[in-house]
């Protein structure tokens, strides 16, 4: 008998009915930008006007073991958003518009339930970022992946304006750091937490913890906080004062921060708030020790803004205005010239948790 | 004892190795619009002058289940290369110039060696294709994939005057299919490949078959064949009497073709060639039948131009100094009205193989 693709283990079919669940999803993302029904092995999008040079910006990055949760919990309409959040957030650092996002999922077995799930979760993410979900791949690959499981893959482009963008060179001594709230883990350090919570201490996805809402699955799958529309409150507020954008992603504040800090200063944290109750349990729970706790997790923080002082107490009210908890975080002080930034932590709460 | 993210099986400096090990082959595909230095989160790039209406071309792929073939010669340096073809072949369909590429590495436990080699083909891509590896992810997915395996997205962007994008609103009924030879299987059919010469042939990597040069790994990791050098000469040749181009892959010419035809034409392929050995090796090996060969693999046809009927062998000519083996495959003639367009194969010298 004669072999086909489809016993090769590769669903032609099932294909179809995805990206025909996937073209409304992906419809309602649509920008004044997308350009449609030309370019039929691409995405189309143009620039928006009124950029003496635009420069455009790009970032790619995926969702690590937070899949291991949704498998879990059988959960996939929210891992999308991680995904875009993680993209999304890193670029709009610069002080870019986010314009566009591409997705890659790739799978052993595809299934159409799953795959709109979790392109749904995308969607929305695009939604919240205000960009257009502009194409995807979607990959059958027998015998790659366990039964059930997936990975993913984003991308997004933005677009600033060459003398709007932010970061490290406009950073002086003085400046402020505003937290951001985070929304629990995001999507970075999942491999730790499953470890501890999962293998250290044997919780189940549906176990109720005190100081949690919700099932641990629920906390641990909550979505990755998108900032754009925040940010761009901030910009509108702030204009010239705004300085630098740090997303605190793997690595926490330790190493993040130093990417938007120019030779010569330092950051004093000293307005550090108590962690959200998920890393209390995670660090008790391992234990773990407090530094690795701090270059692996986000602790609270989802962003940071570095801000002219005297724009502080503006920043953090347009930033509540947009409905994020926003906070006195430390400022920028001297430090060695010519050396790289260091990271000081004054007064943190946790030194000493009760 | 207190537990680390090192335990939890996420080796920072494994990665770290692994990133100094990516910037140099970064480094040396930088392009004059490549934005150093600024924007720690993010990758930046300006855009080329000139442009009306600039517009930009994304695409998303990967390379399906030819990483099998990757990991089971243990041959990591080309695979990086097909990434880059697969999404770099598809946005150059609109006439765009490849600006950036960024690339996803998902992996169990990472290694530097099978890291840096794969990324090494993706640096190797970008200089075929004349465009910047911007930036790329490397992550670590403790219990995600099966040990020493991996699965890689890649996502490029370009830009086009939208003025002179290609495609089907160009095609008319007259034009030529100039067929542009692929390299072999390229990126897709894999699995289909691999069921038949694995499973039924029981054929190892190292076969050595009549008629195929070198091992039959040697021929299934032969590189997706990239066609930006040979694409720029055409335009220059052509200019707007080059009106579209095809990228064939997953689908073949029965499912890629239609995406650059108009409604109420056809194609007819009268200029069909015979296959590179492979396809004869598989389609007999299967059995396969012909139209499932059709509908799977791109039989020696990498990419089609449609040109205007006048400029068919200026085409060719411009087309074979690039280095590119190229033919006239066929033509546009009338279909029915308003109607998707039909592909018929005339004469095709496998229809009764020898």
């Amino acid at each position: 008998m004669a072999i086909t693709y489809r016993q090769a283990g590769v669903d032609i079919e099932e294909a179809n009915t995805l990206i025909d669940r996937i073209k409304p999803l992906a419809m309602a993302t649509k920008t004044q930008h997308v350009l449609e029904g030309i370019g039929g092995f691409a995405g189309l999008c143009s620039l928006p006007g009124g950029m003496a040079e635009p420069t455009l910006v790009s970032g790619t990055d995926g969702v690590g073991t937070k899949l291991k949760v949704a498998f879990a919990t059988g959960r996939h309409d929210t891992i999308g958003q991680d995904l875009v959040a993680m993209c999304i957030n890193d670029i709009i650092t610069t002080g870019a518009t986010p314009l566009f996002f591409l997705d890659y999922f790739g799978t052993g077995h595809l299934s159409a339930d799953v795959g709109a799930a979790v392109v749904k979760g995308i969607a929305d993410g695009c939604q919240l970022s205000e960009c257009a979900l502009l194409g995807g791949e979607t990959a059958e690959l027998p015998g790659m992946y366990a039964d059930g499981e997936y990975d993913l893959a984003g991308f997004a482009v933005g677009v600033v304006d060459k003398a709007k963008i932010l970061g490290a060179d406009r950073v002086q001594v003085g400046d402020v750091l505003i937290g951001i709230g985070s929304t629990g883990i995001h999507s970075n350090g999942y491999s730790l937490a499953r470890r501890v919570l999962e293998g250290e201490m044997k919780l189940e996805m549906d176990a109720q913890l005190d100081g949690l809402e919700g099932t641990l699955g629920d906390v641990l799958l909550t979505p990755t906080r998108i900032y754009v529309k925040a940010v761009k409150k901030l910009q509108a507020a702030l204009g010239d004062s705004l300085h630098a954008l740090c997303h605190n992603t793997g690595g926490g504040l330790v190493e993040n921060l130093p990417r938007v800090l120019p030779e010569g200063v330092d950051a004093l944290l000293d307005g550090l708030q108590p962690w959200p109750e998920i890393f209390r349990v995670i660090r008790r729970g391992g234990p773990v020790e407090l530094d690795e706790m701090r270059r692996t997790f986000n602790l609270g923080v989802g962003m940071v803004a570095l801000v002219g002082a005297e724009e502080a107490d503006e920043a953090i009210k347009a930033l509540s205005a947009a409905g994020e908890k926003a906070w006195r975080l430390g400022s920028i002080v001297e430090g060695n010239e010519g050396e790289p930034a260091a990271i000081a932590y004054h007064n943190d709460p946790e030194e000493s948790p009760s």
